[in-house]
């Protein structure tokens, strides 16, 4: 008997997503342990967690959970799941899945009713990019949608890949041993309630699995082919195939062109090691950014002091913050927990750090040297990095694109002004280094405000409300 | 002979505006000086300057003069606001203009062709929004699209109206004196070369302008009405008319809701009155920017110092600076030169004011107090001001939205700031002051970022590329 936990209308226009977690995983348990395959953790999630946070990512709200084998645990990882992620997560057992995947399909049927429904498998890696694709083209009334690559260099597993046949957008054949085909079968479907009839009738002619229905659906001509070419997608069920999603994750863990030249070279590279550590722990990103903000402020405290060993400690203290720094966000893309809430306290504490570094500097300084300028050069170098980050937020708000990370961008990132102070206290001359970064943060300043000044002035662009001036 | 200089296609797909400012303007002459009615001055604009303007700021890039009654000096102001506002206006002369201003609108044809465009009269004050929302409905093939105004109460001069009857969306009846009508003509049209043809069939009939046109037009069921309710327009003909464009234009003056309690009460009634007398000059907003910022640097020199009555200066100076300060937005309001880049220089030098005054007054007090204190102190009171404007921007880039103008943001606005260092210049305590708005900006940069922590979580927009994080 299927649980008939009624799926409450979504909020917003995205549809329900139809999960199938009723399989035995047996190929991928085989190789490991025996926990069951939805339960296996891939970096720091489960597979199960890892399904429905791609999909939430992607603005999915609401999930339809098949089961079957291990229905139990299976269901208590996603209980566990729907609380962590706070979304809505209904349940059926599928009582015959044993014949095949299609029958699992036809347990959610209760539960879906006649609204389209997105159905994938809880093995899939999908990119949340890829779901978005395959949510702007929602199927028609009789029709079934299913995303595809047309590369077969993106595909993991050839000789266990469902190929298809793509004519005219829409797919005339579908198949493992299918002898002319020219794309693959990417396992992410958007589907109308015609699915449910094929599928009964594969089933009356003894053909029970997810395949058959869709092979009942092309022979109507209501398939129609998704291009998703090029998006990351695996199906995780081999050894092999979870060796190659860790690689693929640890690969997304990597923020697209936007570090500087410490991050890049030095800060990143240990980061994305202590990274895939900490995804073990059940440290949250926000965690690690707290932790990297006390650690900043506890280096300052060791510079605010006058004595030089202190200073090494403080030195190496805030670069091992600065990289610690970079954690957070690379858990949180491993983990497919990212929000703006976590980079808003990121951004904010760095500048309270980076107060509190200049400040420290300059007040162990100012008890050393009893000079009238020394206060106000560390205070205008400290200023320089509030103001640098001050200008780019300022540059893409006015100009409606991001300030590009040219070498100006670099030379005034944190990376590298925490690297030199950290530098210049070790060498026992910490108001120097903060003096000679803070000049050089100042200069880029300089030279975004002038690049700013000569921003393209597309006419159409000009003005828009948001552009008025203060 | 129309001069036939050709329009050259547009960057970006904005039509051609025809400007008619070929008739004599006797109403508005005869109360007023005998320069030509483009030439006359309105808010620091000439009418012909202001006409082109509305329609740049809209998107509207080339534009064809009609030539008429004093052609030379009206083409020679025309060819100044082209140099000035470097946008491409062809010129044409008719002829025969003062047959009625039917006959201006065919001397633009020949270098029309085939295209949509846009047609105005020259003493037409027109909101860039109308505009906007004119250009995002074309006119189909044989159609001419008119802006209309259903509201009587937004017609400056009823009795000089000239009215529509709007049926279905049709213009069925145009005329001065219609018996029944429901709209009103607000002069700005969207055209086809329909209307060439139907001007034309009007002049065989003796029949010489627009309206004329327009009827015949409206015969063949042609005209589409596009309802503009609500939105500025006015025929500035009379003396009586261009007195209340004036009252309009300082009614835009004003920056819609994003003020301080000090900016509302206090600055804005003073720099409004400012702003009139400085539109008549010739300096630009920009120069009011730096004016205002070398005005602030000004004051902060005279804080530096340890006497009593500098700081008074420094005070009544950093002030004034901050009232001058929303001059620069006014002007390019008055006189629709509003850029990105004016605002982008406006709020970077405001963030460089903002540190040299707490520099300042933070150096003076470190001459006199022999505490160890003062500068820690004036330091962190002062990065508050930076980190006040920074965490709104951060605020807007993350969260997809200004941050609310609530009194939080209103206590951290830079108004309220000035004025209470100003106050405790003047009073001989100006370091106090300094500390007192530091700690209240920094509770109010604390307040800003826990709402950004509790943000509206919207499930679909939690994440899109841009809010990944650090």
């Amino acid at each position: 008997m299927p649980s008939l936990d009624r799926v409450p209308p979504g909020e917003i226009d995205t549809p329900v997503a139809v999960i199938l977690a009723a399989g035995e995983g047996s190929r991928l348990r085989s190789g490991r342990s025996s926990v069951p395959k939805p339960l296996v953790r891939l970096r720091g999630l489960s597979i199960a967690e890892r399904s429905v946070a791609q999909l939430l990512t992607a603005g999915v709200e609401r999930f339809v959970i098949v089961l079957g084998c291990d229905a139990m645990l299976v269901r208590r990882e996603f209980e566990r799941v729907a609380k962590r992620r706070r979304c809505h997560i209904s349940f059926v057992e599928a009582t015959n899945w044993e014949k095949g995947n299609g029958c699992s399909v036809i347990a959610a049927a209760p539960l879906i009713g006649d609204s389209p429904f997105l159905l994938t498998m809880v093995d899939h890696l999908l990119a949340p990019g890829m779901i978005r694709d395959v949510l702007a083209e929602p199927p028609a009334e009789d029709e079934v949608a299913l995303a595809v690559d047309h590369d077969a260099k993106n595909v993991f597993d050839l000789s266990d890949l469902t190929k298809v046949e793509v004519c005219e957008g829409r797919i005339v054949a579908i198949g493992k041993d299918l002898a002319t085909w020219n794309a693959g079968d990417t396992g992410l479907f958007y589907c109308s309630s015609m699915l449910f009839e094929m599928l009964e009738r594969a089933h009356k002619q003894g053909n029970f699995s997810l395949t058959d229905g869709v092979k009942e659906c092309a022979a109507q001509g209501v398939v129609r082919a998704i291009d998703v070419t090029g998006k990351l997608w695996l199906d995780v069920d081999t050894p092999g195939a979870f060796q190659e999603a860790t690689r693929r994750i640890d690969a997304a863990m990597a923020k697209g062109g936007e570090d500087g030249f410490i991050s890049q070279y030095i800060n990143r590279p240990l980061s994305r090691r202590l990274s895939v550590a900490l995804s073990r722990t059940p440290l949250s990103p926000n965690h690690i950014t707290l932790l990297s903000f006390f650690m900043g402020l506890l280096g300052a405290a060791g510079l605010a002091t006058t004595a030089p060993w202190f200073w090494v400690a403080g030195g190496i203290l805030i670069q091992i913050a600065s990289i610690v720094d970079g954690c957070d966000g690379e858990i949180a893309r491993i983990k497919l927990l990212q929000s703006p809430q976590g980079a808003w306290l990121d951004t904010v504490l760095d500048r309270y750090s980076d107060l509190a570094i200049g400040l420290a500097v300059t007040f162990a300084a100012s008890q050393i040297h009893d000079a009238v300028w020394v206060w106000p050069a560390g205070f205008a170098a400290t200023a320089s990095f509030l103001m640098a980050s001050y200008v780019t937020k300022e540059f893409q708000i006015r100009f409606h694109r991001p300030y590009p990370n040219n070498l100006v961008n670099k030379l005034k990132r944190r990376d590298l002004r925490i690297l030199v102070i950290a530098v210049g206290a070790v060498m026992g001359q910490p108001l120097v280094a903060l003096l000679v970064i803070g000049l050089l943060t100042h200069l880029a300043v300089f030279q975004i405000l002038v690049s700013g000044w000569y921003a393209t002035l597309l006419p159409s662009k000009v003005l828009t409300p948001s552009t008025k001036r203060g």
